[in-house]
């Protein structure tokens, strides 16, 4: 097990709901070096091409010295998306949301990473009789092959959500995500799992990891958490703390190695103190297997009896 | 399309949650008689064991003329399953699941019919740390395999459900579902989709059909109802109407055949009548169909503006 | 029952989520005649602060020739509201959010309209242990109060929400604000009732309409529809049409007379038609009701059996 | 703060649902001498009528030493209470409901308890259209007076919750009932307060105590657990951990006294097993919150930033 810590670069700048702008806009620059010397994290995840829209962008991160987790390739907010990327009705708009893939794909490999990842966000649909979902999916499989055939050495991660900006989001489950992967037999393409969109599918995040792990496709690891009703990018833990301690349960088990990435948003005090507090979370939690004992816990597991598991549990945080 | 009416023997029997029992046993002729002649279904849906306790069971099919659907194979009721079935700790009892299955598909063929159906309810975790995850899952994958490899002609049709009785079930959605079925590649493996358990998985159910059936594997169908938060099995269409519509839409669209059998349990009436009010639903439903103009809506859905869409749906309705 | 539709000048601006923005900003002169000569709406919801940036609003408004439905007042957007209005830990802020309620009702006055609306959006909490429970309600009931007491001839309409911007909003479902209002005493305290937020806490709209309208309370009505787990704002009907049908039967049933506003917003397609779909949709769904016929609803409701309603409902759609 | 931990008979009992038995049937005797030997519980909850059914149950309870937190008056498991218990449409029934709650109370000051707790769980509507909601909220109304008029010495606790076995409980939040309460204005009514109805009703179940606890009708607590989405009765804290603790904090804060009583299934092992853990749980729990330090956890409430409180909180698990 090697892990790294990754900050999304989105963390550390604006952020606004429907109702309210909780952080302003901040310069790359500022982000960079604030990850560098105030966070430390090990990395970033870069957008495409929101994060680019600077062109001096390549040369900034080169220069910062921190390495690259994955680009993160954004085909949801331009206008240009609005009736759907890999889904969208117009064949142009499918073609340039697989060019899209293709430019982060290329980007990875300059900036040092074999790794893509992409939340379809705007693949979907709000309403019945809305979206013709017969050809969805075909358009999502066309899309998806011909992005992650573009190249071999860089891994197509795709990051599965139930909704939000779609009421139903097409890539919606790991289940779904697997099927697809499975479905392409493409090796460089797998699977994104962001720990809140398992809770909102209602999955169970270290059986969902378990599930894409065992396919040989669980390639990169989001981290927030929410009340299993919104994906509200939350701190780590904050919510369901059992639910973070069994999926680095799993991540250790199985000898898992790569980069966790925060998708967590401040909406109360500085992003960076949120985004130390949740490395500082994930690093105490991982010692906590050990207090309460990889070894216990596997033999807890083989038992099945949720009184001795959970009496053991919270003993053991005293 | 050709489509027939099946009625689940279970739904004119007991009936009783954690808190209230809403309808008395009843003897299986008594059953069969009021299928054949007053509901005037097309066929039943028999589980297998409980509906084969009395050793005339066979016979009394035989003998009722009714077509049989699909044998529902059970597999969570019994104390034997306490711990799981397919996916039971123990290997024994992984194995009589397995048995189950091809016991299911051999009084399939006895009765005249191509399928069984079978939804593995018990499969599945309630508490975190409680199941081995990678276990269970390669588990449901040997043993659905094991049992679909008994015999090519009889299809098995797996339902899936996200909780009850598991507070997670194992095979959860319809991604999962296709995943398992693309992974074991038995052309026999394929789908019962109930429109109740899309729902609880937060899934558009025209969606789920359309996903299923274009990969072959859309083998039956359930019709109920809920408000999207737990399978309380409701009259169809009665929550979420237009779902109703547009599944039935997809079934006329993409030309499908099969039986359509009703998960529809009366906690208020008595079940003839609640089931008599589903079948004249269904068909009605499809009639709307007309009214509203399956061209009309192929021409709505090529727009894709859900205002359009609606205000000629709803005036429709007058 | 006299009903007039309402227009939130809102719902014909600029409209954006987290990853996208659907809908561009329009003028207030733009929108107003939109309002009156294309959606031929009988008024309209207006914000303050926010739709009194420009100083000529009251005249425009006043020029236009259309009534005012309700004042609705804004106490989440600006960057002052960070912490919460109504329970915000600063004092002065919380006398702010006071004054600015009362303001509104002042601008009601001034515009012929004796309603504010008021949905306090960011009073709650997103974490455990964030908020000091016990002093936030007591906050709430104090500048509710002192806003209310303000003038008598205007009546102060609470919307409650369960979720967004707070995770948890303080004022969440119609029977906290019941309780609220209760406890106030005041009789120019009432409730702005929202089917989709009604939806989402997890109410039957008609129910929660009926209470709130047996307490004398039930002041104004905002449609829109969603799936019950997001406040999607959605065509009115065009997921759970039979609740809007039931809505509009208590609507009838109790002779309400009063204003209906649609927070209704377009995600494809212009507002406008998105606007008149909605108006359409609900006249035709009260002509409906004719055709279902009032009085065999009643006779349905007493018998109490829903197969025998269902059955009623879906056939007379045909 | 004095707590005092309770065992509900019923959790020693048979225990199914819909598809499972999990637990035997147990004598009354049998279950005493568990919970005074094994479990070593401060006292019992007793369920009327059905624990009762035993004409020697007054003796035995007595014989038994153990206190009785609450008598907890059952009106929903028999066939009489089909349509309804207090808001059933015919009058004998609904008096009879009264009478139930009566007796109840009459045996609660007989065995020694100033407590009958009542969850009136077939009381609202599965179906639109299928109930009158005017009528039955007034009927809540009448009969809760009615049965509360009874006598002023016994407290009559209203438990609420959101659904089961109603799709839609009447009685479904904690505004509602505090609204009630407010409503009837007897000093002796209040709120049984169980977590996993908080927890489903998407409440904070710290918020819901202390907004009980500020109107003075937080008279008794119900502890167990789950994922927001369905009432499974879980140990407390083995999936919110959080909302135990801060529960548990509110608790201590506001310095309340009286039973907490465990509505825990056990779905694997023994139920002596589970209810053992249960309290261990609870006490640990208690016992974390001085680690963590209740003065600090005042100032971290105070400056409201959650990523300083929970960075302390995990750090303190350590």
């Amino acid at each position: 097990m090697k892990l790294r810590h990754s900050i999304m670069l989105g963390t550390l700048g604006r952020y606004a709901d429907r109702f309210h702008c909780y952080q302003p806009a901040r310069s790359l620059e500022e982000r960079l070096i604030d990850i560098r010397e105030v966070i430390k994290a090990d990395g970033i995840e870069i957008v495409y091409p929101q994060d680019f829209a600077d062109e001096r962008t390549v040369e900034l991160v080169k220069k910062s010295g921190l390495p690259v987790s994955a680009v993160n390739v954004n085909v949801k907010s331009e206008d240009k998306w609005r009736r759907g990327s890999f889904t969208a009705p117009d064949e142009k708009t499918r073609r340039e949301a697989v060019a899209y893939l293709q430019t982060g794909m290329d980007l990875a490999a300059e900036l040092g990473t074999d790794m893509v990842t992409c939340c379809p966000l705007i693949d979907g649909h709000n309403y019945a009789f809305e979206a013709d979902y017969t050809k969805q999916w075909r358009w999502l499989e066309e899309g998806i092959y011909a992005a992650a055939s573009h190249r071999s050495d860089i891994k197509v991660s795709l990051e599965y959500k139930l909704n939000e900006s779609r009421n139903f989001n097409i890539l919606s489950d790991v289940g779904r995500t697997l099927y697809l992967c499975e479905k392409l037999g493409l090796p460089n393409l797998g699977i994104t799992m962001d720990v809140g969109h398992a809770l909102i599918a209602k999955e169970t995040p270290a059986e969902a990891f378990s599930l894409a792990a065992a396919a040989g496709r669980m390639f990169y690891l989001h981290l927030n958490d929410n009340s299993r009703e919104w994906d509200w990018d939350m701190i780590p833990g904050s919510v369901n703390y059992w639910d973070l301690l069994e999926v680095l349960f799993y991540v250790k088990r199985l000898n898992w190695s790569g980069w966790i990435s925060y998708d967590v948003f401040a909406r109360d005090g500085h992003p960076i103190e949120t985004l130390q507090a949740t490395i500082s979370i994930v690093n105490n939690t991982i010692e906590l297997l050990d207090k309460v004992g990889q070894d216990k816990l596997e033999e807890l597991l083989a038992g099945g009896v949720a009184a001795q598991t959970f009496a053991h549990l919270v003993k053991s945080l005293l």
